[in-house]
């Protein structure tokens, strides 16, 4: 991102060029661009890279990338030309891009490579199929962390700031927890085992858009974070947040996490069941059989595959499917609509599934909806 | 080891040598040569190779090898000629030697090198004390288990049966879990962890001479036998044991544990907190340590490195030094005298800190004492 000066100069250019709103995807993916989540990108992809990226995980300059990350407008922008791009909400002016390319994609294929489905209930389907005809390619400077900093504070840290606190801590071996839920037992389970074995996890929070139904960011940041005071030993846990929308691909979208947790300063992300799935589209290990079909250099950072996890009374503890011999009526398995219904009506939730001070934060939550 | 023809033929030749008993440490030693859980090592250390070891890790020929392996006797043996070796019970001819070299070494450099120590109340200190004065170098032929398979059946398994037991059931990030004691709900913990982490565990049993006042090989095993058919899912876990006595070096014996794990097909080691360790001689995380200080490329197997382990009441399960933020007055910690004194008393032990069916067999030997 420029800063300074530059930064100011900039931002005045960026005022006088004809500007379009970016979609709240793009815009994660923007703001990813300017802190250095998504180097070696340096902008949108062009036609090519799309093609690439969609049928053989690299760009044209053959860098290993799972997903597309592509700008698309109505609008009528001439190839060559510059142009500013602006928030979608607050309409804040976040980039200045020059438009390399305009170039219409297959749709239909970009989904079923990517999400495996064309199904238009899929919400990255949807998200794709929805989005205007053109693509635009070109090099972007990002003026801006689209509010991210001053909404989540100390939380939103960029790929500098995580590295340089891993260095502090003495850390090398990085476990990132990815999440977009509260953590409940079984997500502490799964980031004690990372603890277990590496220096410290980072529990690594999206920040960006959802669906509907799931819990808004500051109120899971918060559930988090007292989870992590009253649960895990300092200096074992970092807590950030990144920009980025879910896309909801599964196998390719865990195939990102693993790629921009290198940025982080990730040695390993931790890969649980059904990876970022949404329904039934993928298998509950896809996502981690993808790690092993990629060829071995193409990510530094490596899967730490886990097992759906639970607590299991005749185990008398947290396990997964892998390391828990009993059956599924031994163990507590709580749906999401479930616990919204309990937490909703004001019921008691088993202490087995989730820490009573996480449950307060949710239960405030619930009543103010 | 030799066998068929060849194992006759040697058998015949070494009941017609000048034969001399080895001690029990030695046998265990001898035995691990004869099924390739020392490769490379063809036979006892040489001088050369034994001050290597004890200064600088390296036999004269630059295997990286922690901890002398060496055979001395008082007998009049005279360098070039060849003896058999007997076993220290029942004087069953286990191996015949060539004897390159006949030298004497200053114990307590031997000592002060791999237990730190020259106190002669550790037991290892004891041991190479208490051993004859002249050291025998030179190649061996194993002719014999030393019993081992007889007592122990399938549970004496040879670095290649463990190898094509890992090949057959797709494993290649194994964890040989190392003990010497009955495991309790600590080493279930640890063993699941690496399970969670790695394709399977070998549990790796000490078969040989251990301090008085251990459970004996036979109990333990059965006892671990109990527990993983109880708590552990099937696939996951092999139990098998090796033929050595303990040294309690610590941290030299945990290289060593690691060395030969190479041989058993083990990618990694489960290193605990004091692992071999006795008493006091050895810092908690000293077995950690040496695997940093020792050149990146001297073992394959890397260590996985875990803090004590123990019940949390206020965690409500199973943690660690390293993920549990709790006090001492939180965590259910069980010295091996209670336990020894609540399992002879028939006292209840609580739940969390052991299984039901692994007190049953432990409280049935006690009660046989």
């Amino acid at each position: 991102m420029l800063s300074g000066g530059a930064l100011a100069a900039e931002r005045k250019r960026a005022a006088s060029l004809p500007s379009i709103r970016v979609s709240s995807r793009e815009k994660g993916d923007l703001v990813m661009l300017g802190i250095g989540g998504f180097t070696p990108l340096e902008g949108f992809m062009t036609r090519a890279d799309w093609q690439g990226v969609c049928d053989g995980y690299r760009t044209a300059a053959g860098v290993f990338w799972p997903i597309p990350i592509t700008l698309s407008t109505d609008a009528d922008v001439a190839v060559g030309s510059e142009i500013a791009l602006a928030d979608p909400d607050d309409g804040e002016l976040l980039a200045t891009m020059r438009v390399t390319e305009k170039y219409a994609i297959d749709k239909a294929h970009e989904c079923a490579s990517v999400f495996k489905t064309t199904d238009p209930a899929h919400p990255g389907v949807k998200m794709v199929m929805q989005q205007p005809a053109a693509n635009l390619a070109g090099p972007v400077k990002v003026l801006s962390d689209g509010g991210f900093r001053e909404k989540y504070g100390e939380l939103f840290m960029t790929p500098a700031e995580t590295r340089t606190e891993f260095e502090r801590l003495g850390w090398s071996r990085v476990a990132a927890f990815q999440t977009r839920n509260p953590m409940h037992r079984s997500h502490e389970y799964l980031a004690k085992v990372a603890i277990e074995t590496c220096d410290g996890v980072l529990v690594h929070s999206l920040l960006g858009a959802l669906k509907a139904g799931d819990i808004p960011a500051e109120v899971r940041t918060r559930a988090i974070g007292v989870l992590i005071e009253k649960y895990f030993r300092a200096g074992t846990v970092v807590q950030a947040g990144y920009p980025l929308d879910m896309r909801y691909a599964g196998p390719r979208e865990a195939l990102l996490h693993a790629l921009f947790r290198q940025n982080y300063g990730c040695s390993h992300l931790v890969v649980g069941r059904d990876h970022a799935g949404v329904g039934s589209y993928y298998g509950p290990f896809d996502a981690h059989g993808i790690f092993d079909e990629i060829p071995r250099d193409a990510l530094e950072t490596r899967p730490l595959k886990m097992d759906v996890t639970f607590w299991c009374y005749r185990c008398g503890g947290m396990a997964s499917g892998r390391t828990c011999p009993h059956g599924d009526a031994d163990r507590l398995q709580v749906s999401g609509t479930q616990l919204r219904k309990w937490l909703s009506e004001g019921s008691a939730v088993p202490a087995e599934f989730s820490r009573p001070e996480v449950l307060e934060v949710l239960r405030a939550y619930y009543a103010g909806l």
